[in-house]
């Protein structure tokens, strides 16, 4: 059994590794780790892992470093840049769910964090070359033998899962793409605020950040390095009443010519063997999805205004968060890359 | 006191019509009338009217044409049609709330009938070129003089008024027009079914009749009457766990050179003086306007990509429904626009 | 028009009261007052009051003395007694929504405070005698002449409402009565919390409190007061995903010989004449009275076990707190006690 | 492994079924049968299936009776009556979701039939004292060697869990004992409907056949079998906006002398060994069990009125029904009992 240290073990992407780790047949908890909440069992914090996990939370400075086969780092952006020096040193392979490891370079962190309202300098730039943009789909190899995972944004994998095969085999007419993304509640993390205040999320839908979400730049550098175009995404997410999900809808200019059944045709072909991405002909729900890894893809062609028209769908807290890092580190133990993640999807 | 009839009277649409007339100061109910729930107290299908308004509901057959001045038809699809000839034939203007008399011509109606399945000649095609279509904000006087109001369907009432400023004048570029549309579940109106089975909803987003909704040729009519270009619209409803409420954003191929300022000056300017439309420039949320005939209208241009970013909420069951129509029937009367419809938004 | 200052007016108590005074024919708000939020325009803060209220926040250093025909202090336990004295000694009545002025005396305070983990000493011990308890369907002439009223807590007035009758009557038998309460999320206020945080809330039910509820000192008080008995009450309070709105079983041994339809009478008489309480025989929901100062209560024998059994509905932020200050205001205004107060229940 | 037929495959019952048994090591399906949906994969139905597990449905008369080695009844009451004659020809054991097989007498099942507004005559009268109360925690015994189980009411479970250590210590007083339980929505089915339209259920709470449900004969019966004393239950049922989950408040007369220490040094003692109650002294969410088989039970005694106070937790559909019956059929089989059982909590 390899051994897992959490850092940030109290958020939501810590829940979902201790979901997953709790029966995963290769990968046990070593230490739960958070400075908030430090002392206490995690099913204090999470009551209903009552019985399942009453593992301690250890502070920060607590971290036991000896015998860790891996670390995820569940942590807010610009944690992980202070964490990593001392794993990179006693080479112990980390995945970083912020945006710290997500980009090769410091200009693209910088405009990252910008969208965010963040400081923009880079504390662990020289870690930066060696960072793999941890989304099994396109990097299956260098995953399987990095040291350093940038963890994808959740709403980031909704796009470019929907997007990669028609930005690939240049289908895609224009420059621009517009991306209306709708999110669950869960997607603003475990502390109270206004983004998940009861009374202000239960009967309401609204956009935010339009046009400057953070994860536009992530999906513009995944997609340009895999086309002859410079695509631009207008990306407008949104609020939606749910607690877990995205559903991506996707607009782009059509290539004349095709119709409906060749573009499926084409996301079939393009994600075959690929575990986790199913393609569909029928309407897309988040009920789908909702407790698995997997991402439902559905393309057509609205052939009265000629523009390609993608629905995509995840779990943001699994596809698009602990379940896609446990299918990175399923690649760098050479595990089944499904293994501890078939979890069907829970409904209703 | 103006005295009202309404027909299809214990459908949500007969119910935001009685909450409406019971505290509007110039019309009042003279008779409620469904074929469904015929015989009981309306209060018995809506509890929560229990000493508010008691009145028996009356089945078709008891209508009492005497001494009505005004005939809501809060009817399905086909209904208003058939029962269009005695009020016509008495000169009682009527306003209906489907499809059937939204449109001028019996082809533009086909293309109608034909998206939502049903059967294309229209039953009536005599009383089209004398039906209005009833949206305040573009047919005022039209409507002040009508004998038949077609009142517009929820989804179209969202997209128009957020094109109409755009459109008219002249700043988008392109054929094509992107609406993603998102609903509360209430606009599967009263009757149980798979659209509004509360396991399926609460935790739920999907899109359906993606491209080929029947609201589509309603918009595109309106518009391009109003337009130089002939537009096309590809339009993508949703369903989210709201109970109440619509959110859509729309998406255009922006004229060059204008700035976001620009866009919100001209529809400030374009809707002066309209008291149910307000314009803004923050993200809205659908709780700005729920429970009030409020639209809301965010426009902006997103310069990375140069589209024009539209967003439009509205309470599907006022605006979109009841209260514009209540709306018509002041035109109709003479009185105040707003007479009746001052309720604030209902938070939280 | 009587004038009236708002303290705490970016609560939902304030909101409340800003919505309801915005239509009341005969008290218009002078001032909004609250120390967070101070210095923006009250629809910044709630956005949908965008257009209807853009009144400045003033902090509580500014609070104009003038001119001000009441006060309403919407504010947090131990606030209300800080403040009292000025207005006090200018003779301006307050009606305050905290425990700071609902009991008569120091003792009682204390077994209130002490329950929700508060300082004990009453900081304004003098003005006590002086308070009335704000629950106009018992005490509509002390609350006339009253000078400081004591807005009672949001479950106290259901089961208060809910056992009246029957406790005056003396058809409860025993000493204890169990009362099972259930509130919507908004009964926790507005600011972000455990309490109120979406992904805990929406899809949870869960106890707190079990039997030490700061309301249950309230009720035995009021209860008491009116009985020969002694009763004790079990009050275990629950949060419900719901927004707004309380519903509270009741459960008490019934004297023998008494029917449901001896019930029913006896309550439809004690409430004649009251026109916020209705009495029905079918099974209430809260989304009877939802959006409406009424509370709704249904009375039963079980006949099985003896037992009456008695629910009660309310929505938690109008007849459980702003609407009720409100129809307190009329009475010592001398309005019709149900001036502003006619909005109808919002449904769906 | 062993082979399962699952009739009413369909229903939140089947589907519940068919989740647990894609997954558990020693069943596997053979055949899902339902009259609703026969001749579509299963995943048509439940579109989450799609690739999971895509089998045909088979109408009833398709049954194939070879080489099952149980059968489930997911089917509404009085189906298992007229089905269970061939099974039990064969020798295939049966369990029965409904209330057909859960009483071992007519007189019985009759008061459940009509509390239930059913016919009351039993149409396999001569197999009910063969039938067992599938209730594993009191009869796995008699269970392991049953071929008809009557697997328990939703309700039932919570009520019975709830209190039969302290009726079988004798330490309730009086004859009388309230339940209070609030249940999601998904107890009333997969067939839309008033229980279950959403616009109705989203922001309601209300009570339903107050203190006539059809389990309360069940509870009474299992209850007084175990106790010196013949205890009438008051139930009432309650519908809360949940989805899946019931949260059961019980309040009964203390024995004297007890406290809170003792009654859950009791609880704890009573549910030694069983691995799917688990006791707790804090206030028990829903979520804390939602998805997982477990039941939570807290209980304590309240000193100011002597009451005892049991609340107590479990997912209505696995707990309060598949789950329950995979339990069931593990102690058939002589498998673990919590074989295919481990699901944990599903939160958020």
């Amino acid at each position: 059994m390899k051994k897992a240290l959490i850092v940030g073990a109290t958020g939501f992407g810590g829940l979902g590794l201790i979901e997953i780790l709790l029966r995963h047949p290769g990968i046990r908890i070593k230490q739960l780790v958070a400075r908030k909440d430090a002392g206490v069992p995690v099913s204090r914090v999470f009551p209903h892992l009552k019985g399942y996990c009453d593992m301690l939370v250890d502070p920060p400075e607590s971290i036991d470093y000896n015998d860790i086969d891996i670390a995820f780092f569940s942590t807010p952006d610009r944690a992980g840049m202070t964490l990593i020096k001392e794993f990179h040193r006693r080479g112990i392979p980390v995945i970083d769910f912020s945006g710290d490891f997500r980009f090769g370079s410091e200009s693209d962190y910088a405009v990252y964090a910008a969208n965010k309202g963040m400081e923009t300098a880079h504390l662990a730039a020289d870690a930066l070359p060696e960072a793999v943009y941890g989304l099994p789909e396109i990097n299956a190899e260098k995953i399987a033998g990095a040291r350093i995972v940038g963890n994808p944004g959740c709403f980031a994998v909704s796009m470019i899962l929907g997007l990669l095969p028609a930005v690939e085999k240049g289908v895609i007419e224009g420059a621009s793409i517009v991306c209306d993304g709708k999110t669950g509640v869960s997607g603003a993390g475990k502390n109270p605020g206004e983004a998940n205040f009861y009374p202000q999320r239960y009967e309401n839908v609204n956009t935010y950040r339009e046009g400057r979400h953070q994860h536009i730049v992530e999906v513009e550098n995944v997609l340009n390095a895999r086309s002859d175009r410079q695509h631009r995404i207008l990306f407008v997410p949104q609020i939606v009443p749910l607690n877990r999900g995205i559903l991506t809808t996707i607009y782009a200019d059509c290539a004349p010519g095709l119709a409906t059944a060749d573009i499926q045709a084409m996301y079939r072909e393009y994600y075959k063997g690929k575990p986790f991405v199913y393609i569909t002909d029928s309407s897309p729900n988040t009920t789908d999805v909702r407790g698995s890894n997997r991402c439902e893809v559905r393309a057509m062609v609205d052939e009265r205004t000629g523009k390609l028209f993608i629905t995509s769908v995840i779990d943001n807290l699994l596809k698009g968060q602990s379940g896609n890092a446990v299918q990175n580190a399923n690649l760098m133990f050479g595990f089944e890359e499904t293994a501890g993640l078939s979890a069907l999807p829970f409904y209703p």
